[in-house]
């Protein structure tokens, strides 16, 4: 089998080393619109070959590991491909793609978000094993050909990823306020400290929370602006709920109700039983 | 040398660990208000023996590893101590306990900061080598007796901390945006998300980035109550500049300023060169 990745980063350049150690396809061939990844991707040994956007199209997967708005264009150039094609995209929003598809190849194309990644990108950034015991959400498959699913879910399966189905409206919501949300709020958190804080302050006292809070503000802005372009209307709707938790523990500590405040804080620490 | 740790918990009960480890001390009594804490502590091996209060103040050093407002109270019970014993907290706000210690001891009270810590809390969380290779912030040295200063700072150094030295006053309000901030949001995300989501959804999709945001949301209510109460003033404020940022966020998103947000988003990206 020969499989084609889309995109070489952190997501593209890690699936095509794990496709390459498991042997899960004879050749991997590899595009990047961005042709010093491309190059950095073949110098390391990610793909067996980078070839010009047209040459994807003669493999018999192709995984779209690219930014969000980029899988919605991407998928209207694929249109004329064998209906042997399997098509996959790893997207953190699924609406708007799905919809997005055209009719022609909606068959062929397997909607899917692993729940795996690094705050890096770029080609440098993949590692092999990325996906291992990793959750897959593979969105809408009843509009799936049962041939194409089951291709591409045996790649999944062979990679150790858990696989679980969700209704792609439903994928949003959820992912809105447990993925989005975390970023909008951990680049926000950033920004309010370096702009308060000297360097010298933050590396002395990031243990003390910051750096996990942090970490999230480290992610590709331009993979997260098409992300939170894709599911506005959801971001928008968590970032009020959070808000109204927030506004409420500031007026507690304000009004120094210090019993209800720390009921508040149990509430959350029950978090404990689920993770 | 005889040393004694009050609060045997995740703070209290791997110093004494370590201490013992490192042949820092010969024997390492313990002290806990909670008796099922301090027999479990000494039913794990972290202290040789638990005593009644009065007890420690027979030490040669006393490690006060409890919650900010519990090391206020203390030090008032310790101002009939020989002039030779050195006293210790790790609380995580410094100007109320500082100003709080009674003059008789003031010179022999170190206050410290060792930025380390997990998301855990009681005797069963206590860990070999919590505080190797961790910064501990000291406040207000200049108050100290160098003898009692460099006693602490010795065994600080022989645990493989970092020392750095600060003014009370600044080290609360850094803490402030920079450990006490990040706790309260946490919190804020967690209890959203436990009211909109359901556990499967919240398990699938944990790794989105909710797991690493939502971590410091499992710290112990009783201990950040505290801490929120001896740094109000400066967490309110943080908390205001933290609203600003995210409401900026929120009209960039809603009026679609996709350009203004990637840059807001870049500008956090920033934190790289430091973090």
């Amino acid at each position: 089998m020969r499989a084609a990745v889309v995109g070489l980063g952190l997501m593209g350049g890690s699936l095509a080393l794990d496709l390459k150690k498991n042997f899960l396809a004879d050749e991997v061939i590899g595009y990047d619109k961005n042709e010093k990844h491309a190059q950095e991707a073949l110098a390391l040994g990610l793909v067996d070959e980078v070839v010009p956007f047209e040459k994807i199209k003669e493999a018999d997967i192709i995984f779209l590991a690219i930014p969000v708005e980029g899988i919605i264009q991407t998928l209207q150039d694929l249109t004329n491909l064998p209906d042997t094609t399997t098509i996959v995209d790893f997207g953190s929003t699924k609406e708007k793609i799905v919809r997005s598809c055209p009719a022609a190849i909606r068959p062929q194309f397997v909607a899917a978000h692993p729940m795996t990644g690094t705050e890096y990108s770029g080609p440098t950034a993949a590692i092999e094993g990325l996906y291992y015991d990793k959750i897959c959400v593979l969105c809408d498959v009843e509009q799936n050909d049962p041939s194409h699913l089951e291709k591409a879910e045996n790649i999944f399966v062979a990679l150790g990823m858990q696989l679980v189905y969700m209704d792609a409206r439903e994928h949003d919501l959820h992912a809105a306020y447990i993925s989005h949300l975390p970023h909008a709020i951990s680049y926000a958190l950033a920004n309010s400290v370096l702009k308060q804080e000297d360097p010298k302050s933050i590396l002395i006292l990031a243990a003390g929370g910051f750096k996990d809070m942090s970490r999230l503000a480290k992610s590709n802005p331009s993979m997260w602006v098409d992300i939170f372009k894709q599911n506005r209307q959801n971001l928008l709707d968590s970032i009020e709920v959070f808000k109204k938790e927030l506004r409420h523990a500031h007026t507690l500590i304000q009004e120094e109700r210090w019993e209800e405040l720390k009921k508040w804080m149990e509430e959350a620490t029950t978090l404990h039983k689920i993770l």
